[in-house]
């Protein structure tokens, strides 16, 4: 994909120290000749710009985004343990805040039961044939030479393992969904190189040749899908708690019964509007704790979808769970050793290798906690008055 | 939502001067002694903590996030006109390369033509009757007193104004779901309260009083939906481009007669998986926009979904076009106003009042680049090679 | 779409009387020399062939579906009040006994009540212009001239209504779908012949010209959608009913708690698996009734969706209730007047003018009978027994 | 799921010789006397009662619904090969000669080419634990065990075969979904009393014991759901066929370009409106075929269900694929063998073992011989027209 020299008049500039505070300095001249626009704080850093390529291009300054921190969060994981401070990326009034209260409640029940209970990254390349019949054969040919596309694929990965290959069948076409582990990195350029092999061993291999792409749209890459939620794209992390009412009411102001009456309602609602989240608003704390992290902030798309579901237990007590069935993170590669990443990384205990179902952990507890708050305001009736106080909200 | 000054131990220490670089810095000092990690990065910073309070609670410092410069980018918006430079603000090597690369193949095709079809923000009560007939009552009830509701609710702000009222009926409940325009905000938290007013305006005047929720999960806040795809929420756009085959092969090394057989497997493959968006990569180019101009990137959950529809035209010529059903974003209010963010909106000149539009053409632009960039890339092979070369992601 | 008369060899044959027991007779001849099996009950019929032009063509003879009678089942509507008996065409064993179960259960607590809600047919085409812009302003312009499309769709009908028409932007497209009453019809054909005289009344006045195809497939016609769910089709029609833990206890052997329990694992099941319905088989209700009473049985497609919300209440009553959203039926034109299916319509007095609500009701009342028995069943153990005792299959 | 003799007054009578003539005329009687309606063509049937223990339940009489013969529908599958002759019971005027004209089309390009590439029949119970880790504990074991599981299973069929479990995990729930082929039978109740009797054996065998309920609605039984159409429910079947542009022209009186360009509509209309079929209609060709061949019918809601996948050749040949993921049919058991039924079935030369396949090859040519006339219709502008020709439907 590289970028000829020769661009039309008015191309960003580039030069051969491209990753130099000179090479964004220039850039940041170039845009405010061009618009007017002094980016003064946007050139404003600490991380050294030659520590970005892999990172960027046409690197330019950085993003200033505001860390609030909550916590502590108590969590009984398998992976993390103990008392947490969570670094929260955001712009938004009364998140922070939100999440802290819900923090709180939690730490005060005994904390965040975690568990990861499965992982998978995927890339699906779909094969078209001249009929159906050709197409189903080939899927029994896959199935037969299972080993040889499991190694052609792992040869060009030391951490990346193929844990199978689903196959749908649509018209002349035979779509492959390629299943990998990925250990500590989310994974995508890895079973993207992965699959580009598997597919070209096919190739070479199958009878007659064959006719590829190497994704059909259902990996489901950047994008909410209910294959996802079947499936598990990323991880799939559940949090539990279970919660005594006079606690509930105590600090958030709400019993039990009507928070369970109430996610009666949110279910019907969820199934009215289609929508891919029974829950209230697990994207904040992810989107939060992926911009503080160093996470591929797009991947919000996939780790949203969730299924909440609660029990009102007959001495009052609400157990109250969340499972995230498409949490995509990373605790090596991609921006997670930048330097402000880092170190929100290491405030969890959290960077580097076999760290990542730790992180996951943090984030679905994190998640749960924020469900708590945001629920409980909702009926509490300090859900607007809350924003009001602490928010950026002009009328 | 205030939180309790007697919290347990190990509660984030908090000041009089909590908005303050000696706050923030005791907060980091705080994080260190629990945690051991030093906070040295997330310390550099040339906004004041001052101007912080509304956007976050218990601020320790910032996320620097890489901001790399594509474009130019040639719109023929009816707000956006012009080349405009992108401001992306993401950690994932090829990204802004890849939507660069799209940008130089729109611009040699006479730019993006891009039209603002729709502008909501929603906000969804649940009403709960004694039986189905009540709430159908209740509906004929609104419908009869809209002026009076929409009177309640536009007392509480200045910009938002109510444009109509869904309702959907099942068992003894009635769903509201409120429209409003925002103007240049993204509006959740206007709508929130306007919407309270309005239930609580209902509350005051319905025979035999009302029993209700504030949010029945059909706003859909933070969570992609099919109503919102249906329905718009935030900013329905549309980015549109014809690109001459000749254009494509030489810039993208692909034909467009390839692309369009190929977007037939994407169409199939979006059905299989039920996705919410039949393109290649909306999120990433949203994303790193949102957390460059100081939006809640919590949005990107429902900002993401997408439909692109294409044709192949009889001389080879490609019509593209993406449609983004619910783009949410704003221009004022927020994160707007934060310093690196500022920039990166007068860099677009997108700030303040009057500019949503516009930046609202600019992103689906800015999709539509990526759009084109990414479809080819996996098809020319260079999809993965171009990973290889520019990202930062070990085998 | 004339069949032409110079048809290839071995063409099912055609005569000049052609709804008459002889031509009948002469096409079983036909199947019978060709393929060997004789038609000797199929061409057992009391329906006079003369009275079926406009329901089939090449009839050739009768299905004999067993009809089995349930109820009485006590209905507490606005338009069906009283006890009903209720004919069901089926073949599967079990069912007619497990909704009369049901039937029983709903009569001991005082009926069920039923409410229909809202009621809309649609047709849906789809314009298409050189860009979005012009598409957007197609839509203005639609709601400028409402009136005069409102006059041209309704003077093709005396019983269809233009209540409203939904508009859609994608591309340069933009689909609408117009929302007819259609009384006591199901409409479909009334609404396509409706919705065309309103194009071609565009057609011919829109500057410029138009491109319409007459179905954007969001009708969506003979499918289930989710617009479906949210908008109505056919019929929202709501069965209630509030169960006393010892009525269900003493007919159904499970406590309302154990049902409610239930109720939250099918929820979730639901949200996995991404199903048009959390409650357990409308569809076997809504099909036999829609065979015995001359329905168009491909509308169970969308007329099965359906949303089940029930309540425990303090004292262990169970508050159940289901609405379905797209229930799609007549007592009028299509089959409803053959002689089987007018006879069960009028065992229920719905032959005719003016009775669509009440065969809506009931239809209601009996999906929420037949939910109610099996929901029962699948707790009390009895579900894979009782199809032992009263089914034909073998293992 | 017994009915006790003390019935209420009002019972539906019942007789020691309850599957008789007499008590099917008594049932008449007794309808009579409580509604005024007669049943004498209900009353008409050739079919004896006394087969019909095991298919109904107070059976009272006949629906007869009109059966046309459409045809000759030329058919290259595996299982069923040549010329058909197509038995359509509907009661929908211009059903059977849409159906008609796309058989001749069809014929007329070397026929409909159909393969079944996979059958699987579920049922899915869901077991609860404390918590997410037992539940994910319990997976494992299912694994581990999954021989024993298998063979309890079988053990209460002779016919059904386990071919696999999928599990989803959500909160502290463990959804188990258990996948049969059932040779000829559709198989749900026999899938229901082997998963019944594999749930019973992991009861008695799990440590600790285990709570479980033999449905959490994902099987998902008698609905449609996106599960359905990624894991297939019943069989995947898919019919081509390539048509060439003159042959298109002459019978259905549209080009080829123009139903491609319409494709691309139709694809955004099903995104738009999350529609489970982005083809015309599926469920008339299904449905009408069901009610001949004593199918449960109530399946058309899950079987509807297709994703169509077209391709416009250089040469304007027109590639049309249809493929149904949860085609769910049988030639043995339930109503297949009820006189009129078994008659059809025989005119298919699909009664009995063996033939299951053949029947869904045939099924599915005959619904894509539905979506060439419908689609043509569509764009010809004889859509309308030809229902006001042949349908029953007055203004």
């Amino acid at each position: 994909m590289s970028e000829d020299a020769g661009r039309a008049r008015g191309a960003v500039p580039r030069r051969d120290d491209d990753y130099s505070a000179q090479a964004a300095a220039e850039r940041r001249r170039f845009a405010q000749e061009h618009t007017g626009a002094a980016l003064a704080h946007v050139g404003h850093f600490s991380v050294d710009p030659a520590e970005l390529a892999g990172n960027i291009e046409n690197f330019t300054g950085v993003a200033q985004v505001p860390i609030g921190l909550a916590g502590p969060l108590l969590i009984d994981g398998e992976h993390a343990q103990g008392e947490f401070y969570i670094p929260l990326a955001t712009t938004e009034g009364t998140l922070v805040a939100s999440y802290n209260r819900g923090m709180r409640l939690l730490g005060e029940c005994g904390g965040v039961r975690t568990t990861v209970v499965e992982q998978a990254m995927q890339r699906a390349p779909v094969f078209s044939f001249g009929d159906a019949r050709q197409a189903r054969a080939f899927g029994v040919w896959v199935d037969e030479n299972y080993a040889g596309i499991k190694a052609a694929a792992e040869e060009t990965t030391w951490s990346g393992r193929l844990i199978g290959i689903e196959k749908y069948s649509v018209g002349a076409m035979k779509y492959l969904r390629f299943n990998f582990t990925t250990a500590d990195a989310a994974g995508q350029n890895m079973v993207g190189k992965a699959t580009l092999a598997a597919c070209e061993w096919i190739r070479a291999l199958y009878p007659g040749g064959i006719d590829y792409v190497l994704s059909g749209n259902i990996d489901t890459d950047k994008k909410h899908s209910q294959l996802n939620v079947i499936n598990t794209r990323g991880r799939r992390v559940i949090a539990e708690a279970v919660i005594p009412n006079a606690t509930m009411q105590r600090i958030m102001g709400v019993d039990t019964a009507t928070l369970f009456r109430s996610r009666q309602l949110s279910n019907v609602g969820t199934l009215i509007s289609g929508a891919c989240n029974n829950g209230s608003h697990s994207a904040n704390g992810i989107t939060a704790m992926f911009i503080a992290t160093g996470q591929d902030v797009a991947n919000v798309a996939e780790s949203h979808a969730a299924i909440v579901y609660t029990q009102l237990r007959d001495n009052g007590d609400y157990y109250w769970s969340i499972t995230l069935p498409s949490l995509i993170l990373a605790t090596y590669g991609g921006g997670t050793g930048l330097p402000t990443q880092k170190e929100c990384l290491e405030l969890l205990g959290c960077y580097g290798s076999g760290k990542a179902d730790k992180l996951a952990e943090i984030v679905a507890a994190t998640v749960l906690a924020g469900e708590t708050s945001l629920g409980s305001a909702i009926l509490a009736g300090d859900w607007v008055s809350s924003h009001d106080a602490l928010g950026r909200n002009r009328p």
